[in-house]
């Protein structure tokens, strides 16, 4: 079948293109002696998480509960939660760990300690990783404010906690205008987390585990001296936030949307069938970059069509704006592909996905764990 | 049980408020005698509709004929699709036309030519109504720029076509900064819409209905002459944007996000487990209004809490700022719950939602729509 035959507007994946950057990311990892946890957030599927594993990946991240529960039905055998789980889940993490290895973050004394508590009262124990804030300001033990040494070295103290190691996101790498600038936040955090690791030892407590994700930093923090693992999610599909932040190229984006033009009011202006419910009203940078995805100039090419941009969704119609002094055939019923602003949050809209080869659909793919929020 | 008992984060429903936003606007549809004919993707239950029916709506409103499709399943009897269907999807239409009253609309003629070839090749006939742009600029005939008169006569002439009326969208009063900015939206309308009734009218066509639709404009449409039809589809649940609108009152908002506290990592910031995956991206007028929704006081209460900005979301996170020169004791495990910017594309995230009567759950319902974008 040709994705022409689709009903619209649907998700196609290029199985070539994933499985190229799934390779690529795995050498990186490897050429730089770390260990690679992609997280799984950004496809939701249990067969492309076994596909990583199986080209070397040691594991893999969720973010709740919810999608750890999908994938260890899978038989997904190593799953970690950057992810602040409280106690009140207990009874989920204990039957989680009867099926797979566990693991994850700690960022608040009172909450490991409830955990600590949980797991005693079960005679069990479960890995913990301590959460380190490299300058995102999200989750995680501020290093400026607080003594996170002091802290790491508290928690390894718990019974029924098995202290891994330490954890990072440089999210704030998402907001940086240049590939100076997130090389120089990968340097910051391995540098932060490096410190807290020798203060940390110098106080008798080894870590055995320095992890960092995020796919802009990633290729950097590749090469970086004392970093044991990278948690990188979006390269496996790659999206048009991460070709601003020089993270890919657009040939790498393996994650398009087939949209349909279903009205041509305006030489000036076209709708197409694809709206926040498929695109979602992501912006990169905070709409520095305007629009929400790019059009291709073709359907089998990977080149943005200058010519238009997404200027408005609705939830069913994105309204397309055809610039000024330029012209386009496009009558409704025409096709077009999209390169999504971020493509983890459009796949969890999606229940099924189409994989592709070139034009031609080769599966259907279930996206098993999306929705998975609790 | 308890909301206290839930798994978070979710989505609660108050049973009573909803019940009363059904009868408010059905009342003041019936005072200005207009039609009512809800907007199904608010809420996206056959339950919700059927509810809608029983107390006095002609039938209901989808966006896509994937969603007409559920609802037909579940015995909605008359559907109309304010949106620009495009004849590939025949076979669809057709198999629906067999199980409800199916109508959409038309805004270019040979889109409109599409259809009567398909209608007339399987020797039926399908309702249509002509879509006029009045301002909002997305799809529709644009009396400014179209002579729309001359095109609705032509589409009264297409065989296969039943051509039912005319029907308008205000979307632009999304953007409005005051209830009467809202209501000179609502006026406009109107007249636009007369005139062109009127026009075509002279030229031998009589048409039957005149269709507005949208929650903010809702109020003042109900008592405007010419109008026979009002489509809001918000006003089951309200939300952030419609009490910016003028449209409610924090106590008329239904449905609410209950979250949970999972980090405290500063006097200054909490994260809560509603990341975008739950409340989304929406914005109210474009980030003029800042954050991605409004925290209670309490969870028994409809007050905001001003306390808390929610300012940054990522999928599973939510960033809250504590304002300068307060303070707050909430700590992780702790359950606060939010009224979103926008709900309709909150229960497009949702499997299931609680049914809630206080703070007591009274049952699950589906969002049997959900995700139905084709």
């Amino acid at each position: 079948m040709k994705i022409t035959s689709l009903r619209t507007p649907c998700v196609l994946i290029d199985q070539r293109r994933v499985e190229r950057n799934i390779d690529r990311m795995q050498q990186a990892a490897e050429a730089g002696g770390k260990r690679l946890r992609p997280h799984a957030k950004t496809h939701k599927s249990p067969d492309l998480a076994l596909t990583q594993v199986a080209r070397g990946a040691i594991g893999i991240c969720c973010a709740k509960l919810g999608e750890a529960e999908v994938f260890a039905d899978h038989r997904v055998s190593d799953i970690r939660l950057p992810y602040p789980i409280n106690p009140v889940n207990a009874d989920r993490v204990l039957a989680l760990l009867d099926r797979t290895q566990l693991s994850f973050i700690v960022d608040d004394l009172e909450v490991a300690r409830g955990w600590s508590r949980q797991m005693a009262a079960a005679s069990r124990s479960v890995d913990v990783l301590v959460k380190i804030d490299v300058g995102f300001h999200r989750c995680g033990v501020d290093p400026e404010t607080t003594d996170a040494a002091e802290f790491v070295v508290q928690v390894a103290e718990m019974p029924g906690l098995r202290l891994k190691g330490l954890l990072s996101h440089a999210g704030q790498a998402y907001g940086a205008t240049s590939a100076d600038a997130v090389e120089e936040i990968a340097v910051r955090e391995a540098g932060i987390l490096t410190e807290v690791r020798q203060r940390v030892g110098a106080m008798g407590v080894a870590l055995e585990e320095i992890s960092v994700g995020a796919t802009p930093t990633a290729r950097f923090s590749a090469a970086l001296p004392g970093i044991t693992e990278l948690r990188p999610g979006n390269y496996i599909y790659y999206d048009r936030m991460q070709v601003a932040l020089g993270a890919a190229e657009w040939d790498d984006c393996a994650l398009t949307v087939l949209a349909r033009v279903v009205s041509r009011p305006d030489p000036k202006r076209l709708i197409l069938d694809s709206g926040s419910k498929t695109l979602t009203n992501d912006q990169v940078r905070g709409g520095a970059l305007p629009g929400y995805g790019v059009v291709l100039q073709a359907l089998d090419d990977s080149t943005p069509d200058e010519r238009f941009v997404i200027e408005r969704l609705s939830e069913e119609h994105a309204t397309v704006r055809v610039l000024d002094g330029t012209t386009s055939t496009l009558v409704p019923g025409d096709l077009v592909r999209i390169i999504p602003n971020h493509a983890c949050v459009v796949s969890n809209l999606m229940d099924e996905i189409w994989v592709v080869d070139g034009e031609e659909v080769a599966d259907a793919l279930r996206v098993a764990a999306r929705g998975r929020i609790t």
